[in-house]
């Protein structure tokens, strides 16, 4: 089967064995995978992976114990933890320490003919939302978990970057009726920010105006951003941090114990919030960039690469 | 009178000019001071304070309109907020905006025969507190204030960090009835720690087992102790920060979004539960190094500053 393998540049297979179903596994058939700047980073070797890309996708459950599964369009968890360790039973499968992560970390992942997840992983997707939206589940999720860390205050919330990232958590901040000002470079995306209700403001723009808001969500993943998230909070603000700075960052951390700030790092959401969410009318549609048929995967995957481009889909071959 | 100034290195003055009591004031005779090491970092340089150094202190009021007070050992909390800003209405004078802080900022400090600071800082010594316990109330309220900050795991706080101010949190930790182990460098403190009922780790005996813990209070200030404490936290862990690594660090910090954890800075706290703790019995006098007359207070500001001093103390002129 067609599946495209985490190596430097990204490789489309052709002839990529066909996946095996685990007990307590589903078969899933892709419909429609997203490329995410993680898939990015793991194709220049972050984490050591190597198996097939993808971790963004909604698909067609082909193969399952329980029959009533079978032909259900399904989203996943990406963590497929395995649900006796301490953690799991805390319920926090998020952090089982055996778990395999789909595409990421010991699990073949998505951008792939046809790929295996274990069944409790599963979110079905409701009839309402179409394969376009729902392909945003995964990143809305993450998105969405913001919302656990922002203090009660109702004061506005900061984002900083206007990536993909970036804008699905202004759309997540706003749909949860709080005020979100996204400080971005690219004034179209901007624009996005705004259609999904965030106030915006370009960052040559940002004065002291926005000094000693209540919280700030770090998606640049930059040194920089970092700075500049600490040095925007008011004393006791929250500080949320969605993106890894990659390697040792060196930025001047004394307010963060001078003002007192809460720093939570916040990375996967719960699908079932996501998948309400979009149910409910959340439409983050407005970020794709571009489609491509999954035999031309490699090329995808190369635009995905490109700086500053939004969401970039894959389909499934026609059944 | 005679003070010890805000110099590098401090400088005893015999002629410093009397404080004035301003509205709402009361005018404090020095009993007991500490010497902190924020005082090292203050003559130094650290946030361009000149004037009387010297915020930790145990004194006596001299003068007050409530009359009720004249006579009475008071300590006090450092910060004099305004009270009519809206973090002083909200409870949080800590961040008043325009507070002045006794011995670090805008307001002439303790290591002086007299001084003043507003009623509502004040907080009375019960009889039972001699004075060399009352004097550590300060540094031991900014320990106390990591309990706010724990999970409610009742795993171990692994405290790094044997100096003054991370034996007096092995003390507030114990004494909450929690599990604590302190990590150091020094046999002499790790045995103070443990008479304060902590467990002790020699650093250079640390091993994996420490790994995965709940909760880990930083007080080394160093970028190394900051990177540690990242690796020994477990997912969702709470790293509390008592102390400002200096300048910018370089420290990979990807591990706050990938484990998901909490960082919470901490500073000053209640002084009125520190003064509680100590009238329950809480005895941190084992950390006293020295005690030097106020004449000798350029002495003991030199001792307090070789490396791996524990508490000096200055005492007033007997009356």
């Amino acid at each position: 089967m067609l599946a495209l393998l985490c190596e430097n540049p990204p490789r489309l297979a052709s002839d990529h064995p066909e996946p095996t179903r685990a007990p307590g596994e589903v078969l899933i058939g892709l419909r429609l995978a997203g490329v995410c700047d993680t898939d990015l980073q793991l194709a220049r070797g972050y984490m050591g992976y190597r198996g097939v890309l993808g971790h963004e996708f909604v698909g067609e459950v082909l193969e399952a114990d329980d029959a009533r599964l079978l032909g259900k369009r399904v989203v996943a968890d990406i963590n497929a933890s395995c649900g006796t360790c301490a953690a799991c039973v805390a319920g926090d499968g998020h952090h089982c320490p055996t778990r395999s992560v789909l595409g990421i970390a010991g699990r073949d992942g998505a951008l792939a003919e046809r790929f295996a997840m274990p069944r409790h992983t599963l979110v079905e997707v409701p009839d309402a939302v179409a394969d376009e939206r729902a392909v945003f589940a995964e990143p809305l999720a993450a998105a969405l978990h913001v919302l656990h860390d922002l203090p009660r205050d109702p004061g506005p919330c900061v984002v900083l970057g206007d990536g993909k990232l970036g804008l699905l958590i202004a759309h997540a901040v706003a749909a949860a009726g709080r005020r979100v000002i996204v400080v971005g470079h690219h004034a179209a995306k901007l624009a996005l920010a705004r259609a999904a209700g965030a106030e915006t403001v370009l960052e040559r723009d940002l004065g002291d105006d926005l000094r000693g808001v209540p919280a700030v969500v770090e998606a640049t993943g930059s040194a920089r951003g970092l700075s500049r998230a600490l040095s925007l909070l008011r004393p006791r603000g929250h500080l949320i941090l969605k993106t890894t700075v990659a390697g040792a960052s060196e930025v001047d951390l004394s307010p963060i114990v001078i003002q007192e700030l809460r720093v939570f790092g916040s990375r996967c959401g719960d699908l079932s919030e996501a998948m309400q969410a979009l149910a409910r009318g959340l439409d983050p549609t407005g970020l794709i960039a571009a489609r491509y048929p999954l035999a031309r995967a490699s090329e995808a995957f190369a635009h995905a690469a490109t700086p500053g481009t939004l969401k970039v889909l894959v389909e499934a071959p026609a059944a």
